[in-house]
């Protein structure tokens, strides 16, 4: 079982692989080697069988001939820009996100070995005028170019399996907090800035206010989904590769109070409340009364309280923070 | 106002163009000129006002800018290759109906004129797995690569609208009966050549049986509503520029019978019914309970009985046929 990581260097893609490595084995095979591929030089985790780094932007087809090869058999396609990037710099979203997509899938289609895929898409690509709760057959209505080019990638995850050239898988991923690391571009940056910073005692700035709901899974979950996801039997997907990843809708004000129930009162008083229109022009169009029924009846499966989030940040990030 | 049709050698394309020629204006203004593109030769008709053929392949960048420039007001994107072929042939589709319509797309964000662009989708985009009845806000959930690609040709001319880039409207069309002329490539060709051939004194072979139910517009009110679609102000279409095109259900038995109604009950003799397990597979996957809310809203509309299908082909063409 030889693995390819694509946004290796990333969050998910480093907590992935060190749970692939941790459990030795995927789709009931032994895993034999690993391949960490990003533009940027991601960092190598120690494993007990080959893995290495490869430098790739997926924006060149000429780089992603080079980095998938015959060998592969499960290739995770993580690398995106995300989606504050993405509005703010078109021509770089379409680049990445649906270029570098397909330049993946019709790598795949040449090599002719229909290796599984598990491409990354978002809760972004729901938007707009749709009645709630969203189901997995509501239509994908982005309101944001990130949203736009992940609903297109899995349109073209769905229609490359059908047609065989690969063993594609699609999960809408909610926003995932409590994250590790710096801020960055992507417009929910906040949704963990504002407990991470005052985990680790630093103040942070809440641009919208307590009652602002949206949908949530933390890494940890995130990376086991992912696992279970590569896992399914393709037919038992039925007639669309696409699905939600499980997750849970929480307040502000909720889940401050679960990290306060987890970590004192502390934390919580470094949250300074300041509107930012920008931010909220962003975030208030993203739904959040989400129904993944599909994906809950496949095993995948979301935290069972925001507690759960601020623990696994506790436990698996603040160390290295 | 200058009106491009690309795919103006097509059906609706020449059809389009007769129409507009009679009609003399669109949103409002004098029809000043007019070029029909293709990559074939389109008949010109006469027109007062300039009107030129150009021969361009939308899958080529340079002759997509060779063609659209800053004095084009309103766009019809039509070209397409169609979905029998593109199901056989998949790097075509791909080329024409993804990348071309990226190609056209690009071109109008490098202009800066926000052209009005009417993209022609389909109804193929549904299928699967999905409740009826099939609403505004359904998933479209392609079983063919034809619907994939006009599924993600929806999606681009949602974003580039919400970007500015163009003044878009998607409109999923029906399928197109009676069709004139030859039967060509599309699973749905059949839907046509049992009125079409049988009106024209000759045999045709229905290959699904009389039960078979499916959506229709007659080509005569499907371009009414691409006037009128280019016609919708864009504020009015809301957070998607993509709609259903109104049309009705009717089985293959009910139009059998109103093309007895009209035209006496020789023709339907000449229908020979034999089992095509092939095109079934495809036409079946089709969905046909449709509710095309939003565009009846905004001023579209169906034909009220087949009769009117078989008169208008008796009208329009049978004289060229
Ligand atoms: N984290 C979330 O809340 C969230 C929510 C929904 C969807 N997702 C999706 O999940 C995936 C992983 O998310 P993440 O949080 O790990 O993101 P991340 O930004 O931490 O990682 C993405 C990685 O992709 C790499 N990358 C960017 N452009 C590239 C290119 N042209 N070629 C190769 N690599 C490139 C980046 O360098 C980065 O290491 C992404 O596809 C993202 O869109 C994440
Ligand atoms: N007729 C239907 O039942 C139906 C149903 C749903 C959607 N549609 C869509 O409506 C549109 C028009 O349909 P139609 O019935 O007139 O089809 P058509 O096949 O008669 O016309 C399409 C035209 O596009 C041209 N074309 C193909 N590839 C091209 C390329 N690379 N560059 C430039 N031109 C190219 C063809 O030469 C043809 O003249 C198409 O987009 C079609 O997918 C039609």
């Amino acid at each position: 079982m030889n693995i390819l990581i694509i946004g290796g260097g990333g969050l998910i893609g480093q907590k992935l692989a060190h749970k692939l490595i941790d459990k030795g084995e995927l789709r009931g095979q032994e895993i034999t080697g690993m391949v960490l591929a990003d533009i940027v030089d991601p960092a190598l985790p120690d494993a007990p069988f080959p893995i290495s780094a490869a430098s790739c932007d997926i924006g060149e087809p000429e780089a992603v001939a080079g980095l998938i090869d015959k060998d592969i058999d499960v290739i995770y396609l993580l690398a995106a820009v995300v989606s504050g990037q993405a509005e703010s710099d078109f021509d770089i979203g379409m680049r990445v996100n649906l270029h570098g997509t397909l330049n993946v899938l019709e790598r795949c289609r040449a090599l002719e070995t229909t290796p599984v895929v598990v491409f990354t898409s978002s809760m972004a690509v729901f938007g707009g005028d749709v009645p709630d709760p969203i189901e997995d057959w509501t239509i994908p209505n982005p309101q944001t170019s990130y949203g736009t080019q992940k609903a297109i990638g899995e349109l073209l995850v769905n229609d490359y399996s059908r047609k065989g050239f690969i063993d594609g898988r699609a999960f809408r991923l909610p926003t995932i907090s409590v994250r590790p690391g710096k801020p960055n571009l992507a417009a929910s940056s906040f949704m963990s800035s504002i407990f991470r910073e005052p985990l680790n005692g630093q103040e942070a700035i809440c641009p919208v206010d307590r009652d602002f709901a949206h949908f949530y899974l933390s890494p940890r979950r995130c990376v086991d989904n992912l696992i279970c996801g590569a896992e399914i039997d393709g037919d038992a997907m039925g007639t669309s590769r696409t699905m939600m990843m499980p997750g849970r809708t929480w307040t502000i004000g909720q889940m401050i109070d679960a990290m306060t129930a987890v970590a004192g009162s502390e934390p919580a008083r470094l949250i300074r409340f300041e509107d930012q229109p920008e931010i909220q022009a962003i975030v208030k169009g993203w739904k959040f009364d989400l129904n993944p029924a599909k994906a809950l009846s496949l095993g995948l499966s979301a935290d069972e309280s925001f507690e759960e989030n601020i623990r696994y940040y506790l436990e698996d990030d603040l160390p290295r923070a």
